[in-house]
């Protein structure tokens, strides 16, 4: 039985050659005010944020919907101020201080596997509702079905590069937007936009270029994966 | 004294995530029948094509121009059919066999430093000038300027990632052209279009976008790092 999902929109910044992050793989904004903008936008639009848990852990990211008009805009039309925030943990190696459990408020949920240590979980369950999606590894598909009878119908995923790899090689994506911004990082451990185990190029994930935007000194392209429209909430001139 | 040195003009084709080539680290054309005309018309309006040894041992590319009309108008202006070929071997590890010392008419440099083992360079001087340029490693500005003198005006770097990487470090690239493939292939040891040690997000090099050009099923992007202009012989609307 096929599971159903959210319409998947998967948003990045990457150099002009790939990389997510420069060499000493902390984060650092490579895009500037309007795509920050474009990305508070999508976050405002969406119904649920979506991030594994290396992105946590190196970046500590608080996942909120920065602008205050867009929360004030989101509780007027019966939302919380902030979007479902959602953590891939599989081990559940979140730290109970990470940002985005303190930070703003909205619900939350932490994704395990049965192989998340019991008492982590349980530490982690007053800032996050835990939720069981695999044995050994959260199960993409079945955390997108999960997520889809929360009433997730639009899901923004925000990185990092293994997560992304994870949810392409299931080909649960939708619409990729990535701003290309004008730098080059080069190698030295710099991560790319998405890593894992990677793709011959046979089979690599192809994509069909959707649009392509001026944006700060770069550039969004939006790449289409499915043949979903894409849905208004995540277009308001935000590049789709 | 600072020396002088060609148009250097960086091409590459790449994945919509970055690399050059998927996991198996073999070469596969990213590109199309446009994008590959467009690159023939490069080669053949430039005066010499360089590589790293990297890109040979790998591809053992034959670096050659392939229209035989293109070929035939060089030769109507005074040219040899191919233009100068240039790698950029420091310890002359390049294979006697190589496609690129056999394929096609035209003048050869396989640039190295001391550190090469006498003999070998001695086995390549049948098919190419060895040039001694540098002592540990090949001296790339010293090498920009011994093309230079040998009348080398307009330079077409075809990778690897890491000649582009030095390229990029020692600021001799004046333009790059990156043709972006509707496909996504991930880490798993592919290599991106800049590998090399990388640089900190505070020191990366930038680049201004000069050109975005819809190409096949992907997108040409035209990054232009220096203020020199670019030479008429790499314009013909080729992108820049």
């Amino acid at each position: 039985m096929e599971k159903t999902r959210p319409y998947v929109l998967l948003n990045a910044a990457m150099s002009a050659d790939g990389r997510i992050a420069g060499r000493e793989r902390r984060q650092t904004s490579l895009s500037g005010p309007r795509d920050r903008g474009r990305v508070d936008g999508l976050r405002a639009a969406c119904d649920a944020i979506l991030v594994g848990i290396g992105t946590v852990l190196s970046d500590d990211p608080g996942l909120r919907v920065h602008s205050e008009a867009r929360r004030r805009a989101r509780v007027r039309r019966g939302l919380s101020p902030n979007p479902l925030r959602v953590v891939v943990d599989s081990r559940a190696r979140c730290p109970p201080g990470a940002e985005w459990l303190h930070r703003g408020e909205g619900p939350r949920f932490l994704l395990v596997s049965r192989r998340a240590p019991r008492e982590r979980g349980r530490r982690l369950e007053e800032r996050a509702v835990v939720v069981d999606a695999g044995s050994r590894r959260v199960d993409l598909p079945r955390a997108l079905d999960i997520l889809h009878r929360r009433g997730v119908r639009h899901l923004l995923v925000e990185g990092g590069a293994t997560l992304n790899h994870s949810l392409l090689a299931g080909g649960l994506v939708d619409e990729a937007r990535v701003y290309v911004a004008p730098r080059f990082l080069g190698g030295g451990g710099a991560p790319g936009l998405v890593e894992g185990a990677g793709f011959p190029v046979a089979r690599a994930p192809r994509a069909r270029l959707a649009g392509v935007r001026r944006l700060d000194d770069g550039l969004l392209l939006v790449w289409r994966f499915s043949t979903r429209p894409c849905p208004r909430e995540f277009r308001d001139g935000a590049g789709g």
